[in-house]
């Protein structure tokens, strides 16, 4: 195993292998699918946001020259690809229509009449959660809480530890706010699309853009209730997913109108619809009371948090409201309440950046409030050394200090109205199974096959390890996807898990085909295995420099063999996780008058254990912070009390452009983390999480407005300096 | 391991697994790949058999609109894909076009204006073998052979054991004929096609239909001088191949041609095209005598024989001139001659059915000779048990004597002008790198990808191999053909290896997947391996009825559990060879009047030690014995004395259609080869072997002609009929 401390490949800025074919567009996405016979299938949406569906007719479009297939809910009615009788939400899927052309298609969807009688809809999780409220699902199981029953709410718990009533009265400070955040969207580039086929032996072929294939695959053998073993899933290069793609969407369509057709069939998405109906984040209502002495010892956190959960009621994690910072009295409240909005989805640290919002900004408030630097008083509720499972060493207190240092906190000279803010934010890797199979060609390069699908870059990860256990350089290293029939069961590239997981399985099997290599060569050189070095495609006898084969040699020999060509894998299925840090300083300025804030610079810090790629590690980072950026000042999808979305485009709903992000300096934190691999950590979800929150801090450090929504839109920025206003006097 | 007296899955009657999609034509050829932006190629060739190349003009094609590109060996010299300044066969490539459209491309071509100074062409390979020949082509490389330069031999052997005088002079009785065997054509039913796309990293990807995908790479790495890592090559289904489809062809020029424009590009040829180019079996000139004594014994063989070599000069094997009978003393000079025609490719059982032609018919004759049953002649010589390396059991004399059974000779009533003949072929399978990997899904169901092309159903053995290890229904298994990316070293799906190694490797993949069931069962139901029994996807501690665990159930906790999926895997490099023999029993009736040769029926008998698949052992004897019926009365490439192709097309180069094919009685031989898995040999070669011979020991048991020449056309008989009579006056 080669020794991190004289690392060749790993830990260097290699630029992502497939980078040009994806900046040129060459790289196959899964609209560029074409297949021979292919149909276009459109969907018919769901135009209310609760309605009953009293009736569709769908034979006028049936009878538009070119269309083959129309399918509602009703043909259809065990996948629950379809609405049933009721659409619950804007957006939902009620049909789809399979033609021979798009604009057939298109056409056609509008030839299919659906007649709805509107229900009154849940849009406000929070006056959903109101045991009156109308029922966004009618007949839905409900939860009894208090002895009430809350017609919308599918789980409710409390967790609760020491005596918050005691906490609070041994603090010095104590503040309590109401944040909101909206539900919001990953804004992938690539709108969903899939393309299905019916083999002549009945088995289905599902192309499609995800981070992992096994997850479409068993999901459309449940929905359609055949085996596994039916359908095979091919992923193409996916043009964006961030949490979004983990599930099925359009496959589903695809596959039913393939199924009911004979005829492949592809499936397009556009803007509109991926707003509408593309598994976006969660939103939530949170109020939150954070005490502490005035040491500045935290004392006590309480509060309540209703998550926004869409259709099907999802919760959101509330543990990450507390996460970084030790409390000794905890109680916190959590309600999943059901809307009538889309299913959400993962969105990068799910949940993380809206609690992070809540107790950052409750954090900054009472280190105000006691009169403390927002850094000190952070430094010293955080979670050190030994102090959570796996946190093994002060990694978020080395990453607060390193961000403090770069930003140059307090020692930075502002002008009027500007201002800067701090926010943490904490993760832990998730991990799954994972593997590698490696192959030596017989020009001694190296082939890798992985079911791992390749986000942010892990294939360019898993090159770069592979390499370095051969020593060879890293271009020699191809790694390739595979698909459900040629892999084993991989899990998603998602949760911080992917580079962590594959580079593992990468070593492991970079590992095993160095022995055999070594192998090998013992018996060409006539040598024993503990006195082979290999070097720079070189294997060597120790002390004997004429006697050494080069790999290329030795691999050619091999595929001549009675044993056959070199090759080496390994798989794995779980590994421990770890926790790690963001942490990111925000200087904004803020104008009194209009209520605009602009960033002008943010240092966005990370504790990676060790960055396996430094370059990569930057452009997560760099990302994050433009997506958190966007997530405190621009985004969020906005219903009608309807429950129609007002701003389903890329005009209404804004996302950060390159004219809106500034400068952001990452910083990398390197302290190793002994279980990962050449001590790295997962480094995807965390950059996403503090951004938000510290320019929130920031906004409150300028001008003293505690804006408490986000987006912390110019309106809300001047209704917050109204507040403080009034407060003030 | 599953024992050979017990098997649940191999040797039954499985169809092939993608039978319905290839009749049904939804399987991907290599003409169905559609690739984004792609241009459509041609290729220009040589209308002469021989010429110097004065001037090439592509500025009227270049100047056609939808012209992208026009390539010609001048801009490529390097690469071999296209003529120099001298084309030496009919058909050569000269030159390529890339067009937006196939019909521009097309007329392009014609726009190519190429002068050219014709050239004496060397046709028939004895006259080629002449010191005064002209050169077939202009300063290639010459042999001295006795003291004389020969300008177009390639090669020449000799091959001599005892003392063929010697022997002659001890026999009773010696016949000597000399035999012709022109070049015939595999005839496969897909023309060749490729597509290739330089992605933007510079790598080539490349789709065609091949026998064996790492032979494309590397030919094609070697001729544009790339590192094979610089290439990935996906096979598409193969639409027969037969051994033409070995190395490179039209992937060359499309490989070039995407090179040059940046842009994908695919490359169909035509019918015309694969008879001109399409690496077609090679001619020879046979002169053969034997001798026997009067017991019965052979004495010695004596004989020469110059190969066809065409523009290579390529040496068939003379050895198997020989083969399957004990001969003494023996003496074969053996030519390769270089001919203005295409480099010949293997042809199923490459050289055999041209060799046994020779040795069947003197045989045959010699035991007419003597007055002895041809069949109790060859029995008397034919190799047994012991008698050669490989040679197990007494495979020959028992497929000679269960064909003679199932043709009841000597035992059936045969009308006037009707005859009987027997013919015996041999083969020794090849082996080389292959392996399985596999992975179990979570429904218990199997995957296994492979590098080993499918051809007559391969895929379908090794899922019944791995379904048989496994105790699963073979229909649980999903058997995946990978890539040059995705797997090890695997050589060419191609002379009788393919089941027989890839069979071999499946099953120990499968026995390690075994393994490693028995071993995750073990720990999940808390007893020791030895103590547990799979069987009908079921795993059980003896005794121990209520204990037990589901395959599906295993493989599901596994995909969750810390080791991960269920996999196994294995590889292979060289396996040992064993000798393999086919019997025909041919039955005809001949007109004596004109000639005409009607096949009655045929016995096809081969010894397969174990037929894993005795239907597609079945198929594969049907298929072999059809080409060795055209083999020996209708086909044959006809070339002018310039060395023009004068049939290329199906209209006059005939072949076996559903009329002229007889009732084909096969007749599977099995004694179990040890060595081979579950008793098995390789079966793909050896059918097309003897079917010719028999056909002409058939025409002259049936009216005493003997056709040394084939295909035995009407006018040979005609003209051996005349032979034969004036011999009797």
């Amino acid at each position: 195993m080669a020794q991190t401390d004289e690392l060749k490949t790993v830990g260097k800025r290699t630029s992502r292998l497939n980078g040009p074919d994806i900046v040129t567009g060459r790289i196959g996405y899964a609209d560029d699918v074409q297949v021979p016979g292919m149909l276009y299938g459109r969907i018919l949406r769901s135009p209310h946001g609760h309605a009953r569906i009293l009736k569709i007719d769908v034979s006028k479009a049936l009878a538009l020259p070119g269309v083959v297939d129309v399918v509602t809910g009703q043909d259809v009615p065990d996948t629950g690809f379809f609405a049933g009788d009721e659409v619950c939400y804007h957006g939902q899927k009620v049909g789809a229509v399979a033609a021979t052309d798009p604009d057939i298609a298109e056409d056609a969807l509008e030839l299919i009449q659906v007649d709805y009688e509107v229900l009154p809809a849940v849009v406000d999780p929070l006056m959903g959660l109101a045991p009156d409220a109308p029922e966004a699902q009618l007949g839905a199981s409900s939860q009894v809480v208090n002895g009430k029953r809350l017609p919308n709410v599918t789980s409710h718990a409390v967790t609760e530890t020491g005596d918050v009533e005691k906490g609070f009265a041994e603090s010095d400070a104590v503040v309590e706010y109401e944040y909101r955040v909206p539900m919001f969207h990953q804004t992938y580039l690539e709108p969903n699309a899939a393309t299905a086929r019916v083999e002549a032996n009945g088995r289905l072929t599902v192309w499609t853009s995800s981070q992992g294939m096994f997850g479409i695959r068993d999901g459309l053998a449940e929905a359609l209730g055949i085996p596994q073993s039916q359908v095979r899933v091919i992923l193409q290069e996916m043009g964006g997913g961030f949490g979004a793609k983990n599930r099925v969407n359009v496959e589903g369509p695809a596959a039913v109108l393939a199924l009911r057709t004979g005829q492949p069939v592809k499936v397009t998405i556009n803007r509109e619809e991926v707003f509408m109906d593309g598994r976006p984040a969660p939103g939530c209502w949170i109020r939150l009371k954070t005490g502490a002495r005035k040491d500045g010892t935290l004392m006590a956190v309480e509060g309540q948090i209703v998550w926004d959960g869409g259709i099907e009621g999802r919760s959101g994690n509330a543990r990450r409201l507390l996460g970084l910072y030790k409390v000794p009295n905890v109680r916190i409240e959590a309600f999943s309440v059901r809307t009538n909005k889309p299913v959400p989805g993962a969105y990068r640290a799910p949940g993380a950046p809206q609690t992070a919002l809540a107790r950052e900004s409750n954090i900054d408030m009472v280190a105000h409030k006691l009169g403390m630097d927002p850094i000190e008083f952070r430094l010293k509720n955080a979670i050190g050394k030994g102090e959570q499972p796996g946190m093994d060493h002060d990694w978020l207190k080395d990453t607060i200090r390193q961000t403090a240092e770069k930003a140059r906190w307090g020692r930075r000279r502002l002008k009027r109205n500007q201002g800067m803010g701090i926010a943490c934010g904490e993760w832990q890797n998730g991990s799954g199974p994972t593997h590698a199979d490696i192959t030596m060609r017989g020009d001694g390069s190296v082939t890798v096959l992985t079911g791992q699908a390749d986000i942010t870059g892990v294939h360019t990860v898993m090159a770069q390890v592979v390499a370095e256990e051969l020593d060879v350089p890293v271009e020699k290293v191809t790694v390739t996807l595979g698909d459900t029939d040629t892999v084993a069961y991989t899990s998603l590239s998602a949760g911080s898990k992917a580079a962590y997981s594959a580079s593992t399985v990468a070593r492991e099997a970079a590992e095993n085909t160095r022995e055999e290599v070594l192998k090998r060569a013992a018996a060409h050189l006539e040598a024993s295995v503990e006195d082979l070095v290999l070097a720079d495609e070189v294997i060597r006898v120790k002390g004997s420099p004429g006697q050494s084969v080069s790999l290329a040699e030795l691999a050619e020999a091999a595929i001549g063999s009675a044993a056959g060509p070199i090759t080496g894998r390994a798989s794995l299925g779980s590994l421990k996780s770890h926790p790690s840090f963001s942490v990111n300083i925000a200087t904004v300025e803020v104008d009194p008058e209009t209520g605009r804030v602009k960033l002008i610079d943010l240092v966005a810090a990370q504790d990676v254990g060790r960055a396996l790629n430094p370059m990569l590690v930057e452009g997560q980072i760099q990302g994050g912070a433009v997506q958190s950026v966007g997530f405190g000042l621009m985004e969020g999808i906005q219903y009608d009390d309807q429950g129609r979305v007002l701003n389903p485009n890329l005009l209404d709903y804004a996302i950060p452009t390159a004219l809106d992000v500034p400068d952001i300096q990452t910083v990398i934190v390197e302290e190793p983390c002994e279980h990962g691999p050449y001590g790295s950590k997962g480094v995807g979800e965390p950059p996403i999480i503090p951004g938000g929150a510290a320019v929130a801090n920031a906004i409150y450090s300028a001008v003293g407005a505690r804006v408490t929504e986000v987006p912390t839109t110019p309106e809300r920025v001047v209704a917050a300096l109204k507040d403080a206003d009034s407060n003030n006097r």
